[in-house]
């Protein structure tokens, strides 16, 4: 791999907080392209600056375009550290079976992030809840306004010092579940990490934010009755003890830090059900009041609890709108996990 | 406007069939940039050529982007003509709501591309069926990687010289009936001319060009039962002489092209009904000997006569494989508007 380091430094952000959410970016960037018949080629890292594209890139006109989200944590022994950095290179492919793009290398494009994190190690925040955010991306950039699969693409890596995603942090957020939008239908692109997926969800998340909650809740797309996702997260329902969370139908984000969040459910032993679960059932489960806990989980926020869930008419007021126990231990462990503070009992950090 | 002209024109392609359809540019582009605050502002032509764009900017990663396809003709009279312009520019209007996207003013963004199209006229083909396909297509500009609608975008004008859409011309193309993936459902991006909807379509397009068909007919998302669009294109049913096309749901787009047939059909007193129409209708209607025409419409192909649907066991082999009397008189008389060899009654033809 070829390395081009920057003549001209940028100054870094001394309070990631300061500054909007993902619009900071450090020193560098990876780049690998690819053609058919040629395969991937040519990796390098390069200074972080503009791209040159074609305005016929196919990306620009037919939104073939997909993404991951990782961190780069400093760790409790001052080394450096990625969360299951694997899992988001599997999800990479899993999308590009959808979207017509070819596969990466998942351990290759690992060791080049790993490497591209080491140099810009010192773009890494230290603060409590920061973390440099890893933005993986691959593009179709053939230039042809046909509504063809492109037959050559660029595979992009980018990196922003971030601080909590909710400016709040930990706090509970009000949740709107949306039932005009729709989000992805089954035989859809759902459980792709396109492009597609959140330009058809910024309507609703933008109306959400104007009458004061921070994410929508997604039905889906048939019925518009069970439970899909929350904005940005998978998320999860602590109903009479039981831990809930919609079972992964095509149409849902695979999550890793969901994935992550059942295990350490059943390392506690906690009853995990990965399984359908309508919005009337959390309705009624409220009423009754056995919903106890709601939280969301992502890469961004990590554990997100909700305070508020508002349907319909019905405004449904979690736990008080504090943070519940689970919510608040499982924050505290997969961030643990994350950073070296509690043991990696699952094997799931990996050292830069 | 500024208008900064090629210093190296190139050469143009002596024959657009011989090169994959939209894969070859003409020599200038229309650019016009948008911030939040200050509005649009610097509309510009310049040399068509690659752009700098941040690697962050949100249209890679949200799909944030809309496009439309238009066409400019030579007419008979030695002029050169568009169709219905105004009406693209609308239709970007409407996608610009569900995309959260800014408004376009219709007239001067018109009056951009008319200047744009005098400038490269000499791009336009002169060979029947051919014509400069006109791309206007807006995307987010702004860097930052979270999902919330972009601050700032860019909507741009390239120009191809393209031979007739399918290379067989009005040749009936083969069409798959798709009951797996699914391009749009209500609440979602259909009605938009967005990215994500195209992409969404690519794995289900190139699994029916590998088994020989040309695009794949869209069942509606929720039931998978009521007819949708046509790859590319809307598309029609001639049953027992009545003309019915899918009526526009939120999920379908907003055909220029089959608005000015329905227009057509009517001045001609063929009975025109848009409405719901389920896939086991259309094969009632065949296996009752009464399906005799299908055909698709849109900017690329203006008519494109079925001549096979293939709906599970049941091979629907359309009007003997021949072109219909309808298709055949519908793509006379719209060819002929555009080329102004047939009298233009409803103001569609745009002098440029």
């Amino acid at each position: 791999m070829k390395i081009s380091k920057t003549t001209t430094a940028k100054e870094k952000p001394a309070d990631p907080a300061k500054y909007p959410w993902g619009s900071v970016f450090s020193d560098h960037m990876f780049i690998i392209d690819y053609k058919d018949g040629q395969g991937w080629h040519d990796p390098r890292i390069v200074p972080y600056g503009p791209i040159s594209i074609s305005p016929a890139a196919k990306c620009f006109h037919y939104g073939q375009e997909l993404f991951e989200g990782m961190k780069a944590y400093n760790t409790a022994d001052g080394g450096v550290a990625m969360f299951r950095p694997i899992e988001n290179m599997k999800r990479i492919n899993n999308s590009c079976v959808r979207m017509c793009m070819p596969q990466i290398n998942e351990e290759e494009m690992v060791s080049a992030i790993a490497e591209l994190v080491r140099l810009d190690k010192s773009w890494i925040p230290t603060a409590t809840g920061t973390s440099l955010y890893i933005r993986p991306f691959m593009i179709a950039t053939e230039a042809a306004v046909a509504a063809h699969p492109s037959h050559e693409y660029m595979f992009i890596v980018i990196m922003s010092p971030v601080a909590a995603y909710y400016p709040n942090g930990l706090a509970p957020v009000r949740i709107y579940v949306e039932h005009k939008d729709v989000r992805a239908v089954r035989g859809g692109t759902g459980e792709a990490k396109c492009g597609g997926n959140y330009a058809a969800s910024m309507r609703a998340q933008a109306e959400a934010e104007k009458k004061g909650y921070a994410q929508v809740l997604w039905l889906d797309g048939v019925e518009q009755k069970y439970i899909e996702e929350v904005g940005a997260m998978n998320v999860w329902f602590v109903i009479d003890g039981k831990a809930i969370t919609p079972a992964l139908n095509g149409s849902i984000l695979p999550g890793i830090t969901r994935k992550s969040v059942a295990q350490v459910l059943k390392d506690w032993n906690i009853h995990v059900e990965e399984r359908k679960i309508s919005i009337e059932e959390v309705a009624a489960a409220y009423k009754a009041g056995k919903l106890q806990e709601v939280f969301g989980t992502g890469t961004a926020a990590v554990i997100s609890p909700v305070g508020e869930l508002k349907y319909d008419e019905l405004v449904m007021n979690i736990n008080d709108g504090k943070i519940g126990s689970i919510s608040q231990r499982l924050y505290d462990e997969i961030t643990g996990i994350q950073s070296g503070k509690v043991a990696d009992r699952h094997g799931w950090v990996y050292r830069v």
